[in-house]
């Protein structure tokens, strides 16, 4: 099973691939998509947008696992990265991949045991249970790789039914 | 020239076509892009960026133009519009038309002359500048109708400078 992660932003989208075969985890790759705050917004979006289409075609994940709103975000913020992640839950609606998102105490939750933990211990936790050799940087593709881990983290069943739910309701 | 207004949202998502021949509007179109809550969010964002493709085909507009955040909105609201405006911005960045975002407060000073007008005020403004026979329905199409409006409203010159703008930045 391959999982995407998104931790979205209008100026720094990160992603991160992890998949996993029985109960190993492996990074298939992670970055983060750019733009420049001199381009007009439409125009970053559709860049993001085209980068994510090509992440989700090169890879075929079966799920894609987007960050979800943080508490104490001030509106303007919240308005901005609503954009991106529109953005990004679209590619997957367009494609008939499931979304989930996860906010971020569930993501440190689930990498780190606790929801309080901060970014350089998410980043140790991301690269230890990916086998990696360093801690990946930049921060937003560290998290990113952590939403794909807690999307991953979910039991089987719990999937199956998130699923079941999902092909049971058409769009109006 | 044609310009496609939108007011948007997860549930409800408004739009307006304009046209203006000389100093004469005309209404084109309106109408809401309905998604039911029961559906998953990627799938809702799928078809709204669908129904607005096909506005932007059917109509080819010149620019599209968005109602931004209000002050006062709070954050999950703000999170959830933006993730809609995101999408109809995409659609903008993907079919290089230019898009702009105007205010609530910017939209009812163009339609009715001051930023505090009610919502009944304004689609009554919209009736009488397109010639309508009655105010349009629902408040969503309406304020569509009345962003479009907003942004015929600007000079030609002020148009041309925001034309070129776009057009020297190139997407980084």
């Amino acid at each position: 099973m391959i999982v995407l992660g998104i931790d979205p932003g209008t100026a720094d989208t990160g992603y991160g691939l992890v998949e996993s075969t029985g109960c190993r985890l492996r990074a298939l790759g992670h970055g983060v998509i750019q733009t420049s705050p001199g381009v007009p917004l439409e125009r970053r979006l559709a860049a993001i947008h085209a980068r994510v289409e090509e992440l989700v075609r090169e890879h075929a994940p079966d799920t894609v696992a987007v960050e979800e709103l943080y508490f104490g975000t001030n509106v303007r913020t919240a308005f901005a990265v609503g954009q991106a992640r529109g953005v990004v839950l679209l590619v997957a609606g367009q494609r008939g991949i499931p979304a989930r998102s996860y906010t971020p105490q569930q993501v440190k939750g689930a990498v780190c045991g606790h929801g309080r933990a901060g970014k350089e211990q998410v980043s140790r936790m991301v690269a230890r249970l990916l086998g990696l050799p360093a801690p990946p940087t930049p921060d937003h593709a560290a998290d990113a790789l952590a939403v794909a881990i807690c999307e991953l983290n979910r039991g089987p069943l719990e999937r199956a039914v998130a699923r079941a739910e999902q092909k049971a309701e058409p769009v109006a």
